[in-house]
């Protein structure tokens, strides 16, 4: 798994459209980790468009998010427009130096760190972040859905350890840190849009000891997050009912996704609820691309790609025949 | 008008119901700039919430930006979830030295320049802004509405050059130094929300030489800018005939706020079309306030406030019976 040069990024239709020009349109887009059941949007007023973001209200979203991630208290949490941007924030807590991040993994970490003058090297196991000054990883990591043992993050030394959660709500409860950040010395990262299927309001959260939530504030300054993303925030992150629901439904697409996969022979080495990681599946990315379908592949690994879960059956059905085709083109 | 210090933020109704808890509800709010007259959202289908932006579609907003606001190509232009949030990484072009503001003006400029680096000195005239290695006004200024003419701006000597031009949609054309950002060494703000009256969705834009554009928009990384953002900009950005009859009526307004407020013995000493500064206002911030029409005041000057538009012809009505109310209060 390591080594994966130059990860390029997810949910890039126009992109997939030059890729294959004669592929029926719409594209059935399984490239990215993001839930294909979105939480359906709160009616919005035009006040939540036209008017600036009242601090009051980002602070009951601030409020309401660290009694959902379990951090101390909403001093603690910083609600950003999307994790993404607060990576060189984040990675610019610490004077330039050595960061060490867990790979291979999302490359925006990589990319962020070097951004904050880091020079970063990549490690193949948890031990290998201790005695970094920046240590960085995300957990449950993307691709492979890899996650790193609580006590021995807790254990690790680091100057800052970052821990990017961003697909932690399909994990068993208990693996997040966000209950630890009181201590100090770490960070974790949120992301709202994958598990409730909002990626386009962006929305993300840091959650960290208070004296480095207030730099983190201080640099997004009192406005970042949108009024749609206040408000779409404010009715998810409430609705827990939702959650636990969508836990199982995930959980059983996913099993379900895995089958369809392995009726196919390819092997599921890895993933979350949200996204499966395959091997073998040489060719695959191409005869599925030609059908329509989009998955995830990994530049240099021809053999591995990424699948998110299809958002209805008529998405299943069409996965379900592309992967017939592909396994013809293939020569099986 | 200079030594306004801690100006703090219009549009904060949370902090004015403490205020004035007994003042009738809804407030109406001329505590900011932003034009009443909202642009009216487009619809926005299911996929603006749920999908990551596209890359593609940034570009074309970017490229329909530069269009708008004269920059030399989309190479030039960064969108960005609101100026605001560009503000420190604007001032972080620089290596922290010496910074100079032309002041009294919005105090975020002075914020994010400090938390830059930068030892921040305030300047009373435009010439002033001379050989500082960041040089930094507001123009239109708000909230005093000078306009600093383009030659003395163009014959500057400054490290870097920040105009922010966030109400310059409502000045005659060709004040603007969207045009020259090819020359370099000037960056140039524009905001989004304020004149298409949009302050939720968060959207502003950088223009710069293409160097320092790509600087921008490392930082911001690849979805700062959220999909209703993406939809509002293109709706309203290519819209000229909304804004060239936006910018007409927001003038006539204007006049009839000055009219209105001459008849109480408020003289009118600056501002643009999006706001007019009044000074002898003594008392009449609290006056106002207890009848729940709220404007903008400015610590330490106590007789100096900022009203914005009223949005109707109910707000008018009310705002003339609150200032009727308010001179009685003052003993007028």
């Amino acid at each position: 798994m390591d080594g994966i040069p130059g990860m390029a990024h997810g949910g890039d239709l126009e992109a997939a459209r030059r890729l294959f020009p004669q592929a029926p349109t719409p594209f059935l887009d399984l490239s990215t980790g993001i839930n294909p059941h979105g939480y359906p949007m709160p009616p919005l007023g035009a006040e939540v468009f036209a008017r600036l973001p009242e601090p009051a209200a980002l602070a009951r979203l601030e409020a309401l998010a660290a009694e959902r991630y379990g951090a101390p208290s909403a001093a603690h949490v910083v609600a950003a427009p999307g994790t993404q941007l607060l990576l060189p924030l984040v990675a610019g807590l610490m004077p330039p130096g050595g960061a060490r991040i867990l790979g291979p993994t999302y490359a925006e970490h990589r990319r962020a760190a070097e951004l904050a003058g880091h020079a970063v090297g990549e490690v193949g196991a948890v031990e290998g972040l201790e005695g970094a000054g920046l240590a960085v990883l995300v957990n449950p990591n993307n691709p492979d859905g890899r996650l790193a043992e609580r006590r021995v993050l807790l254990g690790l030394r680091a100057g800052l350890l970052v821990v990017d959660e961003a697909f932690m709500e399909v994990m068993p409860s208990g693996a997040s840190l966000g209950g630890e950040v009181g201590r100090g010395g770490v960070v974790v990262l949120r992301s709202f849009g994958k598990f409730h299927g909002l990626a386009g309001v962006r929305l993300g959260f840091a959650l960290a000891e208070p004296r480095i939530a207030e730099r983190l504030r201080a640099s997004l300054g009192p406005w970042a997050v949108s009024g749609p993303a206040i408000a779409a925030g404010m009715a998810a992150l409430g609705d827990l009912a939702w959650a636990e629901a969508m836990r199982a439904r995930l959980a059983a697409e996913a099993a379900r996704l895995d089958a369809l996969l392995g009726r196919h022979g390819l092997a599921v080495v890895g993933g979350t609820a949200l996204f499966r990681l395959v091997r073998g599946a040489e060719g695959a990315f191409e005869g599925l691309g030609r059908q329509g379908v989009l998955v995830r592949r990994f530049e240099g690994r021809p053999g591995l790609l990424r699948f998110g879960l299809p958002g209805d059956e008529a998405g299943w059905e069409r996965l379900g025949r592309a992967l017939d085709g592909c396994g013809a083109a293939r020569g099986g």
